[in-house]
């Protein structure tokens, strides 16, 4: 069993850790730095574990694509694999703790106005005080409840919140961060008591534009809202719109329907917005990478042995 | 009994706060947005609520001082009030919410880098990833462990750290949120393990320069270091080479040696510093607003009483 690992960022500890899980399932491992660097020999490999979605497209002994990402919704359009029947995984359950220090982040950043205070002290201003707002009494709606809603809510619950909504498609999560978690057929009635709406969902038909102009409007004035999951699930000329009157407090974006967001965007020059370049989920955080590694070479254990793969994606569904 | 507030952010509901507070401790209130506002006739006044230093040093009438800040260093010059028995007290306990906030905030932003990502935002710039760090098995010091200290270690808790441990003049506090409390003179022995150092002491004559050259050069490499207590407690020249070469990680300081700070400082343009115009303790979040009112209401009728005041100021201490 051919096993290509493509990963630029792993250190010698990981590669010796894959190796060694390599050895069990009675594969041998290949490691490049990027889908370029495939030596031939190695293009018909059974196994990758990275971004390889051009050897995926050509090569029909690939039987198994684990990508380090957690979104996949890029590998299911049609065409994407050569052999139909490629299992992918993706490495949800390894972002938690990154992404949900990123909402924090940037959900008390806009609260407490330290955009302003930052951009100012780059001039050498020292500036005048601003209203600033609070996670305390705060009611916090979730748009997804998976690990990286349950990883922002435990977080943001120690900052004593009014309440803590997750919304997902079933309306059940056992995490006891939540007050409560509803179906997302009620999210018009949840949307206007939300003062930080954070979203974290998976690109689906259901979720495309999702928080379009209308449910915007349902937000309570000065309402903030932070999007780490995918860029299609917020329509921005409406989101930029209600920022530019003053209706949203602040937004902030780590993703976009187009990325990497083109200079020419309005989303640049707009008020109270803070674009972050997707990195929410970056893997140049150890602790993500350690995690994202240890769920591949469990999984490549799994494989070796006929076991059902963890983080198994669902091609109908698309997550 | 005539009470002087002086403060331009109170609402309506606080002032009919303060008035019924006055009005069971037998007193009439004047409310001013400033201490030049004062008119005659309560120039003479017993009790002031706000920053009145000016009138402190010049009514022999007045017997009790209550300042809306925690720090109550400028304070405790001679010559400072013209009653020498004036009673002193400052609204410590108010600031824990707030400031812990701005702790957990600028912490972030500087562990994810989010002042880079923001900075070349405004440049319109699609910036390239960069190393992250995460609190996340952090390794976090508190100097101070009063509300402000404990405040942030309850919310840092969240976050998993791999400890917390404070820092107090005693080496004890109760509060479960720390791994440990020690005393001040364990620092240097502290100083080596702490990934994240965050200041929260009064301005007194052991506190300043705690966090000295030699100190610092303690610290380990690449560790971050936030100060919001007193801008005293800093060798402000050796942070900015510590900071300059690479030694530290990164600093994100709300309180300077002189404030406003000058035009012409070298802290406006030294690298991976973070310069907020001391608000992490704002007046104008409501929360904090709210609290400081419940507490001078309170102690008004302590007051009145002869029972002791809370937050009663040791002036032989300086806290």
């Amino acid at each position: 069993m051919k096993i290509v690992v493509i990963n630029r960022l792993l250190k010698e500890t990981h590669k010796e850790q894959i190796r060694k899980a390599a050895a069990v399932a009675g594969g041998s491992v290949l490691f490049v730095g990027s889908e370029e660097d495939i030596p031939s020999g190695w293009e018909d490999c059974e196994v990758i574990y990275g971004f390889g979605m051009k050897n995926a497209g050509k090569n029909k002994d690939l039987k198994w694509l684990s990508v380090p990402s957690a979104g996949v919704d890029y590998l299911m359009k049609p065409g994407v694999f050569a052999n139909e029947d490629c299992l992918v995984t993706n490495s949800s359950g390894a972002y938690g703790v990154t992404i949900a220090e990123h909402i924090i982040a940037v959900s008390l950043m806009m609260m407490r106005r330290l955009d302003y205070s930052y951009r100012e002290s780059l001039k050498g201003n020292w500036s005048s005080p601003v209203l600033q707002k609070s996670l305390k009494d705060c009611r916090i709606l979730v748009l997804g409840t998976g690990d990286i809603g349950c990883s922002f809510a435990r977080r943001a619950r120690a900052f004593e919140p009014e309440c803590i909504i997750g919304v997902s498609r079933s309306g059940m999560c056992e995490d006891p961060a939540f007050d409560a978690v509803k179906k997302v057929s009620e999210l018009d009635l949840l949307l206007p008591s939300a003062d930080l709406l954070v979203m974290s969902l998976p690109d689906t038909p259901e979720t495309r534009d999702i928080l379009n102009r209308e449910r915007i409007s349902l937000l309570p004035y000065g309402a903030f809202v932070v999007n780490v999951g995918r860029g299609s699930a917020i329509d921005e000329d409406a989101l930029c719109e209600s920022l530019e009157n003053g209706k949203l407090g602040g937004a902030a974006l780590d993703v976009f329907k187009t990325e990497p967001l083109p200079p020419d965007s309005r989303l640049w020059k707009t008020k109270n917005l803070l674009i972050t370049p997707h990195v929410a989920g970056n893997l140049t955080l150890e602790h993500t990478l350690n995690v994202n590694v240890d769920m591949f070479c469990k999984n490549l254990i799994n494989y070796s042995k006929g076991l059902p793969l963890n983080n198994l994606i669902d091609k109908s569904k698309g997550y």
